[in-house]
């Protein structure tokens, strides 16, 4: 293993720090000089356009389309939607004022103090009361709904304890925003597009999630309900990776959004928001990664196959090269992105450890010997397993290597969390088992006190009260009283 | 034509008001509630996403890959480089705090007095420094070079007056950002990446562009040369469409960027970057559109052909959309962006007004007569033309159209540009023939002084010296003094 790569904490050993450093050795992010802001490098910005690319597609597909609103939101703004400002109003970063100047001291520039602005501006933690500030003006009649936009955007929430990816002070994503005649109308829609991240984070990234909806106390600030989609992490900890908010006529009474319906009567308006953000990256590094490196499900890597030439002098390299090309050409026209390695500052043992860290999910290794048998040498990111196979055909055999890589992702971490999942029946024997990590099935007695109670005292939080599953009633762990359901519990990101 | 179209201003009477009507009637974009920051629409977005596409494409296939720097940059970074701060440090919004909390006295939210930053933080309005400050720790050997960066994002700077797209305080754009191991490396970048420019302007947007360097005053605060693509809008102005900077060493020397060279020596790395950004949008409405509303080039159409239905009652539209539906899938098969709008709720003759102001390159009306004969009216948005063609081989027809459409357009403006372009060879000629507008060649004795003077005296600047076209010497008409070449004056936006 190459030099670099040395050192590389194990999971067992410091789970938190192994990712650390696995976010930097695989070229995905660093620390920025800004504080709680990231630098996304190349190779990481590679994997979250093809995130991007996926999930614009699939907004288009079911009938949206992307738009742009303002970075900077009014402070009044913020006020309007009362449990809005609540949730996200205190930790933002203040626009002041709007100039700066040459120090009168020498000493650089400095602030300005004639350029204050008379209302600061904040930088968007999110964007429901800009965009529904906007919404007032495009809707007047039913024949104006729905209204079914995305933006793409960065965001900014002045968080005090940050981890790259997981949660930084700005972050990029995308948050839908639409606009509805009807209350059945919205609601579906926000099923709707919780369906779309569940289908991306399983069928593209390979993790598997459990959908459901936020008790009270964890729902988004505005909302009548929040639905979420809930990953187990390596460690048993929970994350969040997506949200898709029923907001009711909150935010159309905050900014007086009325239609007139069919009826010539007028009504407030039903909405939804919906995001998911680069924490996906997070989820995507922690659920399959091991102690070599990144591991990447093919649907989103930005290199699926790598081939490493092994060859002594340029004429043995230019054989290989030969042969090569060949097959470059038909995994190309297969769909598949291959990357033809024949750096000659590198040798392949270096090159072998790098692709392995970066998570390339096959990797092609082609010498001398194995022209003349008309060999190659294959290796599966996922399993570490190589085996030696016949050249003729072997870009077929890699295209479904790649489809096998992506089945065997998803299956291996859906068994991992499914044998993380306990239920637990007692508060005690609830708080022996959430030592282990993972999901624990539990009654609780719907309020918030309970739930507040349980967070207090363990940390644990309600990802989500399940859309599937087990709905036997019983009585809460806690405090006795009736329990409709058992709902998760878990320690999170 | 429909109702709200109606008392369009024409561009004889008031070029700018049309322009500015123009946005929002075809619905481009509208003015937000911050000061000077637009809300680009979904059909406005979706001219601007076929612009990213085509220029991401273009810039990953001369070798560049995107990343994601950090939107605030400390105010410190901006005054390491000298000129740069110039350029750039004045007009900015200026982070201070990064809380608010409750108004003691109840009025909404108020600045957190105790969560003032130690560092005020700007918006980016441009990411040579951030970049550079990154760049440090990437390079440290000939082998780390050169690195070909691209970033989408969106920036500040904090205009007085603004116009949507053409200078609005937030826009989005892209910013290429190179370092090279040397001095030549870095030109020849600069100058590719004036030609991918070039090529976009032509062969998408149908604009044509003069190539050419900027002259000192108009130089980017901190390059050592500024390229730049110049097009020349309907009222004869001037409207810089791109540029691309050498930086030589000034950031590298302002944040202390060396690599080791394979002569095993320190020295410091070569800079290039280059942008273009929602400005394009001005561009492309300003060079096409007439006074029907907004003409678009087929290549960045987000719908190249529109399909109206004229029928009496339920069966005569099933007969039509019977008919149309193969049309449809034959175009998508060819790769053509088509709708079928077969709406209820609108006339024909709206929805042709419509699609007419939004600029969809080809229309096609089908009624129960044309059925009847075999036949379809054609209307292309270029000329107003309209036709009745036989429907068997429409498909091949409207493929051939779009493609002279696209090349018509580009006709259209060259000749128009041409025929505007003129000489002057006294500073009153110069003076009289500027107020016909248009590009004026003329000679320029190299010194600032004179160019400021002309500017202050006339409103003109120096556009470029163009790369091409007559290199005869003369004597500046202004000075009298030598003169290397004529350099093309014109007011500009």
């Amino acid at each position: 293993m190459a030099k670099e790569l040395k050192n590389f904490t194990k999971r067992s050993d410091n789970y938190s720090q192994w990712y650390n450093e696995l976010v930097v050795k695989a070229d995905l992010a660093e620390q920025s000089a800004v504080r709680g802001c990231m630098v996304i490098k190349p190779y990481g910005y590679a994997i979250w356009e093809k995130m991007q690319r996926t999930l614009d597609d699939m907004f288009k597909a079911t009938g949206h389309q992307n738009a742009y609103f303002p970075l900077l939101i009014p402070k009044s703004f913020l006020c309007r939607e009362a449990e809005h400002v609540e949730g996200f109003a205190k930790e933002c970063a203040v626009v002041t004022h709007y100039r700066l100047k040459n120090d009168p001291e020498g000493n650089g520039v400095v602030v300005d103090p004639e350029a204050r602005l008379e209302e600061e501006l904040i930088i968007r933690p999110t964007s429901e009361t800009i965009i529904w500030n906007t919404y007032k003006n495009w809707i007047h009649s039913y024949r104006d709904l729905p209204i079914l936009i995305n933006q793409w955007a960065n965001v900014m929430r002045w968080e005090m304890r940050t981890r790259m990816f997981l949660r930084t002070a700005e972050f990029l994503w995308q948050e839908g925003h639409t606009a509805h005649a009807t209350r059945e109308e919205a609601e579906a829609e926000a099923r709707k597009m919780l369906e779309v991240y569940a289908d991306f984070a399983e069928n593209y990234m390979a993790v598997p999630v459990i959908k459901g909806v936020k008790s009270p106390n964890e729902r988004f600030a505005g909302a009548v309900d929040t639905f979420t989609i809930e990953a187990m992490m390596q460690d048993g900890k929970a994350l969040q990776s997506g949200t898709s908010h029923f907001l009711g006529q909150n935010f159309a009474k905050a900014f007086d959004v009325t239609y007139i319906n069919k009826e010539n009567k007028p009504e407030y308006v039903w909405a939804t928001s919906w995001g998911v953000s680069t924490r996906l990256m997070g989820a995507l590094i922690m659920t399959h990664s091991d102690d070599n490196g990144l591991v990447l499900p093919p649907h989103l890597a930005p290199i699926q196959v790598v081939i490493v030439p092994i060859y002594k002098d340029a004429e043995g390299l230019a054989k290989i090269s030969e042969r090569v090309a060949g097959i470059v050409a038909n995994l190309r026209a297969k769909g598949v992105s291959v990357k033809y390695d024949d750096a000659d500052n590198k040798r392949p043992g270096f090159k072998f450890a790098d692709y392995e860290v970066k998570g390339v999910p096959v990797r092609l290794a082609l010498g001398a010997r194995d022209l003349e048998n008309g060999t190659v040498e294959v290796m599966r990111r996922d399993t570490l397993e190589k085996e030696t196979l016949p050249l003729e055909g072997i870009e077929q055999t890699v295209v479904e290597m790649l489809e096998d890589i992506q089945k065997n992702l998803l299956v291996k971490a859906r068994k991992y969390r499914d044998e993380m999942t306990t239920t637990a029946d007692t508060y005690e024997e609830f708080k022996e088992k959430l030592e282990k990590g993972g999901f624990i099935l539990a009654h609780w007695d719907g309020t918030p006190e309970t739930e507040e109670k349980i967070k207090e005292e363990t940390k644990a939080t309600i990802r989500c009260i399940p859309f599937e599953g087990d709905t036997t009633p019983g009585v809460c762990m806690v405090t006795g009283k009736p329990s409709a359901r058992r709902v998760i519990f878990a320690r999170s990101y």
